[in-house]
């Protein structure tokens, strides 16, 4: 039973099951039990119940650092036990993500490129002796088919057919020009630090020409109200600026980022996230 | 120095010790040390401190899905230093529990059966240099006798002498038929979504005959206080009500359960867990 | 590529990044990336944000607990971007510890003995492509360097010259005499269950000749401000006392403690910790 070509044995979990109860672990249980030689890595759990597309970003975020071949596996599933599809999506740069089919995949299936989306065939990968729970495939479905594909029990077509319609992806719009204004969203927070990241590459900024210990003038709005609205220094990490003060930065994505030295500027300034948090900046 | 038969070199770690110090990593530190080709796993270290009837929850909840030979270490140890045990239990399915003798093993020993439970015998299966700790036998003597057990370091014979006396067991009621009406109790929450999960088994259900769509009667009292009194509809999983609606279904493990649709059961109507609270079901 | 004299392909991480996003997820990814057979465990991710004296503790609590050749990695680095030093020491004990220079290593530096510390050359140890950020020090220069180090990529003396100027240290004063009593400091709480373990180690309390049973005079005050001020049982564990009760212990890393029979005594005294937190122990 040799691992297919491209299956690399290793097993990337994140849910939104939280750690304080056994879901993750019954999920690493069945993973172990179809295959006793993977490596099996926690993402994060602690996703907000049902948020899939905080679900997406931190697939985003973390997925082109592991090697081509690791299986992701990734339980937002406010939809188990109706009929959402349970999908396999390999990339072109050789991930794979088992997923329900819900728009977890919005950014990676960009990013990274899509290859080859299959539909698994609960006949064959499922938990035996499962069929009568409806309300945890990350366990009897997912967890179990993602062990037989990392552990190369099966090779990606015998995970089911190719999926005929189009995956499902969450509406996202991309940081645009206005004029000399660059345009765009607060993607996410930097929870543990509340860094606020925007959807806005280096690229564009660039394109501004601002040096380091130069100002950019940021505009932060909540639905057309204004949030923020400041001149702030453009450094290249925190230590750029004094402690408590704000700096402009690229953070570790590549994307335009707002923080505080040492302090939160999501929870100074009460910034959120989401299409409705618009952020302006310029010269 | 071979595995003993019946050892697959996996341990899966729990405790009510938390993540935010070094405890779980030094337990971790001391297997490691003492086998260096474990597989090392977590149940969860967020089981509520002192918590006895959480932990053998938990254990039940999980350790059927993972393979004969694993190692479970659970330490929820109010009784550290005292004359509580210290155990080692083997169950017919082939799985072994390191833990204090305080009732941890209470749902374990009656699902997965007992087959033998031996005492440790702290003169041969305690870390040595540790005998002036008397706090943290998680490190001590759980963590190192249970590695020593899963890396084959000794047999099960070798943890120490058959427990003379008999398994400490919590006070717990099972479901019952009063007349029409299954008569159970709340076992626990699903803590991230708030579902309440019952001790009524998936059999007890189907006597009542009650199909998918159809309405079940639900009635939870406190201490004899109606806490919640509706019909609600019986369904295969949350999606077959509307968004906010109350569904009762059957839960992963087969017990019946009550939760609403992308909200909170439990925090809606304040429902709480233990045998106080309990739960009649009829057509 | 065999593993260097030394390593043993186990790395242990720790950071104050928490685990609510992808960036712990992301140093692993680098770290696998590197070389697929590490084993990698997690120390905590829960030091509170910039904490270092934590950090300090947390390596204190548990590195020798790990074996030999164990490659630390802790990233609690306030000063990423600035011109600190990225490093990695080996202790005399034959750990490794990769870290920014900034007192992270206090605590162990003296219990295990430092041997020697190299400066990571971020020319050859840094990941490749990730030049244009500044602010994930963590993924780009010390997850990769210390699975290149654990993996036997790099020897140790391939992590870059050795360091010319003194390790950095926090201020630390130690558990002295004072006439008959010992005076000393909270060093950290036992989070968990709210114990308060101080810097006092177990050969001074020896020499106040306190029996098990009998009691010690404990006085806690706070900048001077006396915060609790009683005789106090000496037991060998919290179950000693009765439940509610006060007991004073040695702890698991052989210092002077003290708590409550299954409650919290931090809480309850409303304890802190740090240098202003000073304790006196007398008979």
């Amino acid at each position: 039973m040799l691992t297919s070509k491209g299956q690399n044995k290793v097993v990337v979990l994140q849910s939104d099951f939280g750690m304080k109860d056994g879901a993750v672990a019954a999920m690493k249980g069945v993973a172990v039990s179809v295959s006793s030689d993977l490596k099996i890595f926690d993402l994060t759990h602690d996703i907000p119940a049902f948020n899939i597309w905080e679900a997406a970003y931190r697939l985003e975020q973390t997925s082109r650092f592991w090697p081509a071949g690791t299986v992701f596996v990734s339980v937002v599933d406010p939809g188990v036990g109706s009929d959402r599809k349970s999908i396999v999506a390999k990339t072109k740069s050789g991930h794979f993500f088992v997923t329900p089919d819900n728009g977890t995949l919005t950014l990676v299936s960009e990013s990274l490129g899509v290859e080859e989306v299959r539909v698994i065939d609960e006949e064959k990968n499922r938990l035996s002796s499962s069929y009568e729970s409806h309300t945890f495939h990350g366990r009897d479905v997912f967890a179990y088919t993602a062990a037989r594909l990392a552990g190369g029990v099966i090779s990606f077509q015998e995970v089911g057919p190719v999926l005929e319609s189009r995956l499902i992806l969450l509406p996202y719009k991309k940081a645009k020009w206005n004029g000399q204004k660059i345009v765009g969203s607060v993607d996410v927070l930097d929870i543990q630090y509340g860094n606020v990241w925007s959807n806005i590459p280096k690229d564009m900024i660039d394109e501004i020409k601002v040096s380091y210990g130069q100002k950019v003038r940021i505009k932060i709005t909540h639905k057309g109200k204004v949030a923020y609205n400041e001149s702030v220094t453009f450094g290249k990490s925190f230590s750029d600026v004094p402690i408590g003060e704000t700096v402009a930065y690229i953070n570790s994505l590549m994307k335009f980022s707002i923080g505080v030295n040492m302090g939160s500027f999501a929870e100074k300034f009460k910034i959120g996230t989401g299409p409705d948090w618009q952020i302006e900046v310029s010269r």
